[in-house]
């Protein structure tokens, strides 16, 4: 444990322009609350944590994140509770998992305390731009880019680490239609699959955008070696509920871990839903559908919080999913919004409140 | 054909910065000529391109670069002829590739007539910076950024295209050692590999950080699907010479289609040396290796124009390449210069001359 603590330099804005904002028609990720924080890598060492007005900063056309990609970013989110008390949802989760994804990316590792004090400094400044109210939190982006400049292709030795946040209420309002993958990949064994890596979104947008023109809004990704087992999507991990089992595929170096996933599979658990956690064949859903038995596909993810799947193509066959009177989906984003709402007791120790 | 010719604006420099380079000891891309051009995409259309002074440019920190990792790249060089005159080596090439990769990463076209009078209107200005003399050029980087304001993922609706150029010499002065790759992958099926995508890059300095750490300098990719194929380096195309043979693997969706490479198997034909396209097996390799047939291992690349391999380590054996007489790839390297420094014919009509 550090005994001494860490100095964040603060500059507070004039004058807040949250009174421009109109938060009950926020699209996600449009509006930035007053505040950010940015922290230099130099000379082998993360400078000073810097919170200041959120606003633009000078880069050179030779910074090595526009020619090579070394960035990686985390999505995590603060909830108000009734009390006005405002909770970070397992932030040590994201905390852990942007050092895995910068490691993969050749980037320095991020210290704890620089995070976490930063974050609360963050959001004590930024308290009001978390509205209480079922949907609404502020959407918190994590992220580190490549800062040196210079067009070498090699690892950079400047990096800044960043937080900027968004209000933002239910990330999709509609149920979606989904592809899953035949040709196009987004992840192969010994890749970067399971870093949440800049270059891993970039890369999805153009088969996205073939699916989007037929009719389908995401695409669930297959493995690159067979397109014989589905994995997840774009931004979400996936879940089939076949009869009264949930199944979803274990991560890899491939997946990515999601924070909602996993506390997906811990409250279906907790609340006597089996779930199994196997490699998941194409066949294998499409088989189940027929006979009937698949009931519901959902993805978890942060911004989606729970995202119901309504049908699904696969290699020219079609499905549609029943409507079903109890929806694993509903009870799961309930489960999950009362302890992020803080409405229930917190029984696995998920919430990190934020003191005023 | 255009017959309206298209308005560049130009902003000149008040000042050339040309006197504070040492032209004799030039890091690859640390040296920014006087001018650059960007361009931007705003709705929905390439806007006028503006050539200015080079310098740092402001974004917000949501840009979508820095999260989605929508940016590709290219790498051509002009040459300074004994006349004093200036050559663009097949920037047709570069041309189409860059739009290919930007169809792959669902970024939209750019004009060829905006690329190739940004690319002589700066040159022309630039002219000076471009040294005469074996080994010399200045290296051209075009790229491409996604610069909406936004985290949510999805494909931005605003792009800048810039130009920046870099006075170099030749880029790897000492002959590398190389690790076949056996665990980690540069690309898959249905991915991004062919793309000059920057979050390509980013991926592979892990990997090859720990093949420095071996005392390799490169890693060579193998297929993710069974590692049992060389494919490429890091940003060279790879050249095996069996015999008096050069074999080099095909291009795919994984490869990126090198333009040093196609002209290496050009020039190979036009001089007598057969050369065989085809998938190449490590085990081949390694048995030629044994076997006393394989004579030399090269890379090609605009930046490296032709790299020589040392030796090789593949699941633990090692291997030393012998020392010929006769190298091909010195042969390579002076077929390729001599067209390029405009010291013999242009057979395959390569040069693309800036008129001053
Ligand atoms: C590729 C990918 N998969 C899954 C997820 C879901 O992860 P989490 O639940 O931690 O938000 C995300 C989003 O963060 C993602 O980008
Ligand atoms: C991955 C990769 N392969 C090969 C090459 C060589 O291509 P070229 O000869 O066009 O420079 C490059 C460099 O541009 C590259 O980045």
């Amino acid at each position: 444990m550090e005994t001494q603590s860490l100095t964040i330099h603060v500059k507070k804005i004039e004058k807040s322009k949250i009174e421009q904002v109109d938060f009950n028609n926020l699209a996600f990720g449009k509006n930035y609350s007053d505040h950010m924080m940015y922290c230099d890598y130099i000379d082998g060492k993360w400078q000073t944590p810097q919170i200041v007005p959120y606003g633009p900063m000078e880069f050179s056309p030779s910074t090595k994140v526009f020619h090579y990609g070394q960035a990686v970013f985390e999505g995590m989110k603060a909830f108000k509770d009734d009390a006005g008390r405002v909770h970070l949802f397992r932030p040590e989760e994201n905390f852990k998992r942007i050092n895995k994804s910068s490691e993969r990316l050749a980037i320095p590792e991020f210290p704890k305390d620089y995070f976490f004090e930063s974050l609360e400094t963050l959001l004590k400044l930024d308290h009001e731009w978390v509205k209480p109210g079922q949907g609404n939190s502020l959407y918190i982006r994590p992220f580190v880019i490549a800062t040196e400049e210079g067009v070498a292709a090699a690892p950079s030795d400047a990096y800044r680490f960043m937080i900027i946040t968004c209000p933002s209420q239910a990330y999709y309002n509609k149920p979606v239609k989904v592809l899953f993958a035949e040709k196009y990949s987004r992840s192969a064994d010994g890749g970067v699959g399971y870093a949440k890596a800049a270059g891993n979104y970039g890369a999805q947008f153009y088969p996205t955008n073939i699916a989007k023109s037929k009719g389908y809004d995401q695409v669930i990704w297959t493995d690159a070696k067979t397109h014989q087992y589905l994995e997840e999507a774009g931004t979400m991990n996936i879940f089939f509920r076949i009869g009264d089992k949930l199944l979803t595929a274990p991560t890899s170096d491939r997946i990515l871990d999601g924070v909602t996933r996993k506390s997906v599979i811990q409250l279906a658990k907790d609340n006597g839903i089996e779930v199994e956690v196997a490699p998941v064949e194409v066949e294998r859903i499409k088989n189940a559908a027929k006979a009937g038995e698949l009931k519901e596909i959902f993805g978890t993810g942060t911004a989606a919080t729970i995202a119901k799947v309504t049908g699904f193509e696969h290699a020219g066959d079609e499905f549609t999913l029943p409507k079903m009177e109890v929806e694993y989906s509903e009870l799961m984003k309930k489960y999950l919004q009362d302890i992020q709402y803080n409405r229930v007791e917190d029984k696995n120790n998920w919430l990190h409140p934020i003191e005023k």
